[in-house]
């Protein structure tokens, strides 16, 4: 069977006057967007544009929900109960829906942001606050995750999962990220980021960094638009994987392996 | 035909630990709510709760949409373009109908804030913009409003009106409020209000200020519940209403005037 | 000697259209006031009506800064860096000094509010935030806090200290107070409260949960405003320490001992 | 005399995780700057930098507020009443007044921010309540303004006033600047931008659209910092005055008249 996957990136993270990254370069490689949804970046004219613009590139649209902490774009950590994770983010997956609508499509996932993105994968009251937002909404909704807390509730609640493969950070032997505090954390060359990727797309394994080769899932791959090294390299990473045979499509083909 | 009416007020105008009314009486009372959706007031916790509160209720939820300026609750002019408009409405509703559809239900009406509201009855491009925002959205929604720009242009859109009637605002003979700054443009009496109300309601006509009887329409009636004395008299009115014979039923009814 | 304390209460906690507390009744009773500064309460309105009035009535004016989380009401952990701490801390401080500057008076007291203020008390790098902030801004400047990692931070640094006493709330043998979530925590019988604040005062010591007579120094006591019951405890409050012949002072007599 | 002209920029107006402009090139070739204080661009960290990095390069540190419109970078008219521009006002020079304490300097002069500098021009009651909220907090704050309301309101109040120069805007005969929306605006050619910036300094007049040679002041010189060219033309701008044997100084030696 030809391999599959997905190619995903974070877009629409400006603010006001404010840019972040290059998502018109981005918006050409992907065939799914992380939305930012207003409370760690995004406003509704940014919101509108980004899901407009994803429509006219085929581009699968999905909510990028945060902690409410724009100053902090989203990146610490904030003691909220989980009643407070479950509204807060049916509140931004739902602001983005109404986009979806108007541009005649709809939110196909929903992939948690930052330090909530890290904390769902580890905290089991947050994962279930997160599908419960999210099986209440719509069941056809697809969460995207890392393997970890997240991604067990979501299937026990029978919700379908893409596991995220994240080619530029080291893992250690027990399939965990090593912490962005710890030196060798992020891999900067793009050798052997595209290399990585190449591997986990069509091996389904990951070099971890005491040298062993784990077994990872990888239904679709995270890009980065932030820096022109970032966009070139998610452009080759792209061209490798075709250059592969790999078949580049939207996550819902992935999941339900009936690509082209 | 049995007069019907529907009987509105904004609800869920608190913020974080901040009260505002006493939703819990009014809810008794109403047929629809118009809640606020974090813009001018309201936050993800407190629209779970009313939304979850309105469908117990069996009260029809409707977007109370704003200009984005929580420390001014909504009251005072911005000079946003039509488009900072439409894409605020759309974000506002969006979120509103994510509590709508986890509680099983759906946003049915569209009424803007404040002195959004204010200006989408003398702006004609706002007024296009909030037709755009809800048009694109959902067609079934009904656009609350006093005569006016948005009411014109929701109608030539095709979209169903609601006319809110306000028995404690004077009317000037051009049917026209009296503005708030203008001595006499609040009728404070309870008795005053209950006779309009009951005139505006089942003989379709309101006393100007000069005296004159205008002929107006009232799909519902508005409420407060800012005040021990604001609910009284809110219950009062519903008492008479139904003394009168008029049937107190949803929005939805009374635009098809297919009461029971 | 004449035993002396300061009175103080949390003040200027609303926000835009929203009251919290009433400062009104609470104002007459006090020698202190701890005022919000926008990040958890407060806007430029309340703060410069709540030094106008502090200054009408003779009470100090002290910063109550918060973690930058209005919807959470400051009550929240945010896992802010030193740094961060730091400089929301002088924008605070700062902000409230220009209401004091032009109402004639200055800021005489910084008090860390909610989660922030309990964090100060148990992570030395937060209370050396704090410090570092204080210290830059205006050494005259007096820490309130409970003992702890702030009170011995700022004493180091050679900043005055006042320490707040919390009669209303239990206290465990080691000086330490039983967290809000264990049963006991909070004493809610007015008698109890008049009398272990009177203690506090006159004797310098409180019964621990466990029976025992703690030592605790009591420079200021923390008043409630925000129920009638409150109101009428705090009036209580500062009769029984007038009856028992205590002084009621500034915190800068308290502090140099230099009563009337 | 030798002619004197303090050159200044708008710095700092980044939020977060966002930058815009390149602050550290302007840096150098300013005496002064214009720091934004929260509301509309620049956070805490952001202002603490900014502050701490004038001092390193003996730039003067003025306060930049503006209306509470993060999302529309305070270019959009709000509709507030006077007081609240003067509380808004007084909030955001407090703010910034921390950080130039915390770094051994103080706020020297006030210049509004985008829509709200645009009306204080205009607005009497508004050029007051800066006026009310600056004569509040220091007398020696310079205000920083063209030729308007607030110009004169400032001089009525015995405040200092600093002309700003706009050396890239068309001008009209009557000496207001033609509106942005107008073709012809904003002078583009670098050429004619620095040989009217020459012209306005030495010979203290401006060419009108029309062609008349219009008197005018030019305390200070407004560079700008957004796209590489505009930052080699405030270098151009710089070398060609310091060529002709202008004097760039800090405003406060301008405006008394005491160059080196």
């Amino acid at each position: 069977m030809t391999p599959m996957v997905d190619l995903v990136a974070d877009l629409g993270e400006g603010f006001g006057a404010y840019t972040m990254g290059d998502d018109e370069s981005l918006l050409e490689m992907l065939t799914s967007a992380n939305v930012a949804c207003g409370f760690h970046a995004g406003d509704p004219r940014i919101m509108d544009t980004t899901v407009r613009t994803c429509v006219e590139n085929r581009v699968a649209v999905g909510a990028h929900p945060s902690f409410p902490d724009l100053v902090g774009f989203g990146r610490r950590a904030m003691d909220l109960t989980p009643e407070e994770v479950r509204t807060d983010v049916l509140y931004q997956i739902g602001a983005l829906q109404a986009f979806a609508v108007a541009h005649g499509t709809r939110v196909r996932h929903v992939a948690p942001h930052g330090r909530l993105g890290n904390l769902v994968a580890v905290r089991a009251d947050y994962a279930r606050a997160v599908v419960d937002a999210v099986a209440a909404l719509d069941e056809s909704l697809i969460i995207l995750a890392q393997d970890g807390e997240l991604a067990d509730a979501a299937r026990a609640r029978g919700l379908r999962v893409g596991i995220v493969g994240i080619a530029d950070r080291a893992y250690r032997d027990d399939g965990t990220l090593v912490p962005r505090s710890e030196p060798g954390a992020v891999i900067h060359d793009a050798d052997e980021v595209a290399r990585r990727t190449l591997r986990m797309v069509t091996e389904g394994v990951i070099r971890s960094v005491d040298g062993k080769d784990l077994p990872v899932a990888c239904d679709t791959v995270l890009l980065h638009g932030d820096s022109p090294g970032a966009i070139a390299l998610a452009g080759r990473i792209r061209e490798e994987l075709l250059a592969a045979g790999v078949e580049i499509t939207s996550l819902d083909k992935v999941l339900s392996g009936t690509g082209a």
